[in-house]
């Protein structure tokens, strides 16, 4: 699989780079971002995912997530894919942030016309994994997952289907149960359709009361954001990994917002943690 | 002086706050943003002052400029204006990005159309600072500036004319002779006029050569910065401060270029040499 340089810079003793590739899970041109910190030749280096949130591409986290001073300490790979497919071919909604371009909800969605481009689950879980191994000096038996918002609702989703290839999952500010809340109502029901049980796969709640378990996760959520009390619910995630036996560190931020200020002020902390999980033997 | 709170974010324990105001220097509503770390009530904080470059708002090094963890680790406010006038009335220079909006060059402009709203030198010297005491519990008495680039250019000589107010001087990718070098000379030429002599001023090297003197400075600057050979040419500021007695701390960053990725990796290595001069006693 092809893949095109758009930038390298180096950043805290590594190499930040952004690159595009012709994806066929979404069939389109994806951009994302990889940052390799300093490492000797012949290294293969954990990865830490990072999905975004609505509105977001790769950009946002790459520029105001502090996250490479932490990442080259512990010597962990970030990589910051974009959050839908993008270009004049595919179907939008226009004046909509939060569906469409910008808001892909990492699903394959199995509704017209979103079914031919929207496939972030594959593109994700599958392609962009398998495309980075080939051309970066990855260990992919060593990955961990964070995201934020829409993206901590993919991160906990897709480690919570996924609980053997990610050591850990972390989120800032997560969805956790979209089936229950408009901005997810209305996103997987475009995408999806109607018929609610095709909704539960993409629901951290609704898996793990299906049986899904990951045994790392930590969610941070700040007191002061305004979408906590209606889209995001930290406390259904609370409620529903305590009846399924599960210890998640969920983390109530006093006095913090939904923002990168946010995330950047606890990004050390979410790389250590999953540091100490994806380092370890 | 009346000042409007544009936003407040808590960030790393402190506060990001983004101010606008009317500027009786620039004849224009001004935006600048303050951190403060966190601290006990009563405090008075020192203050780092960071002039940005070219094109750049207060915006860039807010979102991009990862001082936040390192100012609250130390306890300093970090103060960072804008770069120029602003506003439909204030003339500008059409599809160049090195002078009028966006590049003010810290300069008071004597020549015509500048003259009446380009007046970044009193800006920063006299008014902004006057208005930050007044609003922010912040100890004038110790202050340090940092800047990049034109921000550079900035810091450095305003550092130089006022060596009792900034107990120490930074720059990343720093101008530091305008004089002579294109980006300079343009600007200084328009804003200033032909008499080079009033150039001297607003020239680091310059200033050293006609007697000015600081005791503790310090510059980064990228061996991989495009504007390294022509722009910048940072070892005419070597030469001038060996010539002159004086012992800067002067970096060649090996493959490092002129952004955010380059400022942001030393940043924190900066307000810690900055905190080491203002917070003593």
């Amino acid at each position: 699989m092809a893949l095109d340089t758009l930038s390298e810079t180096k950043a805290f003793g590594g190499v930040q780079g952004v690159y595009s590739h012709a994806s066929a899970a979404t069939g389109t041109d994806m951009t994302f971002s990889v940052y390799l910190p300093p490492h000797h030749d012949g290294a293969r280096l954990p990865v830490l995912w990072f999905l975004s949130g609505l509105t977001c591409t790769h950009a946002n986290v790459t520029e105001k997530g502090e996250f490479r001073a932490a990442c080259a300490q512990h010597g962990i790979a970030f990589i910051a894919p974009d959050t839908s497919p993008r270009g004049d071919d595919v179907p939008d909604a226009a004046d909509e942030y939060d569906f469409g371009k910008g808001a892909g909800f990492y699903v394959d969605a199995t509704c017209q016309p979103w079914a031919k481009h929207y496939r972030m689950r594959s593109y994700i879980e599958d392609e962009l994994p398998s495309l980075v191994a080939e051309h970066f000096p990855l260990d992919m038996a060593r990955q961990s997952i964070c995201g934020h918002s829409m993206g901590g609702h993919g991160a906990l989703t897709i480690a919570l289907r996924n609980p053997d290839r990610f050591r850990s999952v972390s989120a800032f500010s997560p969805i956790v149960a979209p089936s229950q809340v408009p901005w997810g109502e209305k996103a997987l029901g475009r995408y999806l359709g109607d018929d609610r049980s095709a909704w539960r796969e993409y629901d951290a709640v609704a898996l793990i009361e299906d049986g899904a378990r990951h045994p790392h996760m930590l969610v941070d959520q700040g007191t002061a954001d305004n979408f906590l009390a209606e889209q995001l619910q930290t406390s259904q995630l609370s409620i529903a990994c305590a009846k399924a036996g599960m210890e998640p560190a969920i983390r109530m931020q006093e006095g913090y917002d939904h923002s990168y200020y946010f995330i950047s002020t606890f990004m050390a902390e979410h790389v250590a943690w999953h540091a100490s999980r994806i380092n370890a033997a």
